[in-house]
């Protein structure tokens, strides 16, 4: 067994508190990681203060882990002593479905383990990343290309993944039309990888406060929300919206700005159903989809991507102690644009 | 002008009376077309009935038209007096825009014409197919092959093709494992394109009542939507779901069959919005999506693989003096499965 310094909740009220976890012995396809960085993602915060209900607790969040392997198991092969790794999401999965066979990994059929807060195989509770180490099997870690330092890499295993799985799968590039809704954590790096991607972008966000940032980070267009007249006039725009704001919208207005053959993809898991009218599908034979992170082969290819393009998050690094501060933050968001703890400080 | 008999209603909760409405000069590019057929569509009651608000009385409903040319506009090049042609939802759009370009009428951006109660690009509100003639722009008549009769052609004006594209865009085919909500008017027709197309097909509908008819129709499995053990048993099934139910249904629990990147088009329009929870969306990257009828030139490629196929609505033909008692047995769903009025008694 090995022991790491992590930092834990113990109750939806509680606060963070240091502590000691014990990770596994490595099996013969494990590795050990020493984190270096673990960024904070909305779904820790959910998780930690049990919003989504279903928490166990004591919880140690984190699944944008970045970090350098220390040890690895007999049978290794993927990686080696030294290297610089990321772990995502997902730890886990049978590796025998049909999803699991086509590297979607996320879509298990019989049960993704998350990175925390998941019973794994093997019975045992995972923890995640906000901790000095950590064993994953190796199929499940992927290598953080040269370039790309491990700070702004941390917020790439989830964020990162999150949109540029979709921006993929419905052909973000050339051409092609694409509006992030939301400037926060995912927003930011969705309108980087869009932008590399050589797609035509426009923000959709609450107001022009981050407009600035947004056309810095690739946006070509940028109007606020809050104004009626930008529904009008962008009205059959779009090819692709993703929509990164887990709050509950007017789905039909933003269904509007959708061009023939549209699709708005859903990233965010607001707390409500979303509504929507038939007439707003059918009218030019819009989608509304939704997707869950990514797969490990593609979480790999988006990390060499972005290495190739320079991107990496836009981060605020803070000290483990500030974790409950910085979670408050988030949820003002009062952030720019992603807050990654330095595991130096657990 | 052309005088042409019709059955009209004059206000919401009138009767069907025979009148006689004008037609409008045969221009260079018109046709005049003498009605043997017209099928009645749900959307035609709710029409008559106003159900859906701003009908402009008295309406002639009737957008499933089937006949012979009687005369044609100097220019006409595509019809022929003789010929057996067809006319559907719309009869005329701008011919300009992005969406007629590519022979998407019904998607036009400046407002497509309804084929009845809407007002043409001429300022006269347009009148339908319950009728004796109607006088149709060349662009927006098919020609009926020969092997389809008149009578079972009518109905895929509008239902066959409202079935068609949807079936062809998200492509049903060999492989494909497509079902079908409904086995009525609409969904019936579902079937047996679905089937013709090489798809696996099942049939979801309230009850085992029409199971017979289903898998006569091409269904290779015919379910229950009542039993809750259907949708247990069916978890994650389906590529393709079409749901030709126009009352709310729980949206979350039909998108449960859809395999990853799956697909459900609502076709009918249902009162309420849809609501449907992100999670169901983003399990197995999910798509709702929403489609309207089809194109000219598909609603013609749909007539020739109906005719190719030997693929016809089943019908029961009324005298238009039936009119009101047929449209009280749809809105109970007493009709198998499409009611279609003989012209030859207006």
């Amino acid at each position: 067994m090995v022991t790491a310094a992590a930092y834990a909740v113990t109750s939806a009220e509680g606060a963070f508190e240091k502590t000691t976890i014990e990770r596994r012995e490595l099996g013969p396809l494990d590795i050990l990681i020493e984190i270096k960085f673990a960024g904070i993602c909305h779904s820790d915060i959910h998780t930690a203060r049990n919003e989504w209900g279903g928490t166990h607790y004591p919880v140690v969040p984190g699944h944008e882990i970045a970090g350098v392997v220390t040890a690895v198991g007999s049978e290794v092969t993927r990686h080696h002593v030294g290297d610089r790794v990321g772990v995502g999401c997902f730890v886990d999965s049978c590796g025998e479905c049909d999803a699991c066979r086509a590297g979607e990994e996320q879509y298990c059929a019989n049960r993704v383990t998350g990175t925390y807060n998941a019973r794994g195989r093997d019975g045992e509770w995972t923890q995640g990343g906000y901790s000095t180490h950590i064993v994953v099997t190796e199929r499940f870690v992927v290598s953080i290309p040269d370039g790309l330092e491990l700070d702004v890499a941390a917020p790439l295993l989830c964020a990162g993944i999150t949109l540029y799985s979709p921006l993929a799968h419905w052909g973000a590039g050339p051409g092609k039309k694409v509006a992030v809704i939301g400037m926060g954590g995912l927003g930011h790096v969705g309108v980087k990888i869009a932008h590399a991607m050589g797609a035509e972008v426009t923000v959709l966000s609450q107001s022009l406060g981050k407009k600035e940032d947004g056309l810095k980070f690739g946006a070509d267009h940028y109007y606020a929300t809050s104004d009626p007249e930008t529904f009008r006039s962008l009205r059959s725009r779009f090819d692709l919206i993703v929509n990164t704001v887990s709050v509950n919208l007017d789905i039909d207005a933003y269904l509007s700005m959708l061009a023939i053959n549209g699709t708005l993809v859903e990233l965010g898991l607001p707390e409500k159903p979303i509504e929507v009218r038939a007439f707003s599908l059918a009218a030019n034979r819009r989608s509304l989809a939704g997707s869950m992170v990514g797969g490990v082969a593609q979480t790999q290819e988006m990390l060499d991507f972005c290495a190739e393009h320079g991107i990496g998050a836009a981060i605020e690094v803070i000290p483990a102690s500030d974790i409950d501060t910085a979670y408050d933050r988030v949820v003002a968001s009062d952030v720019r644009y992603r807050f990654v703890i330095d595991a130096a400080t657990i």
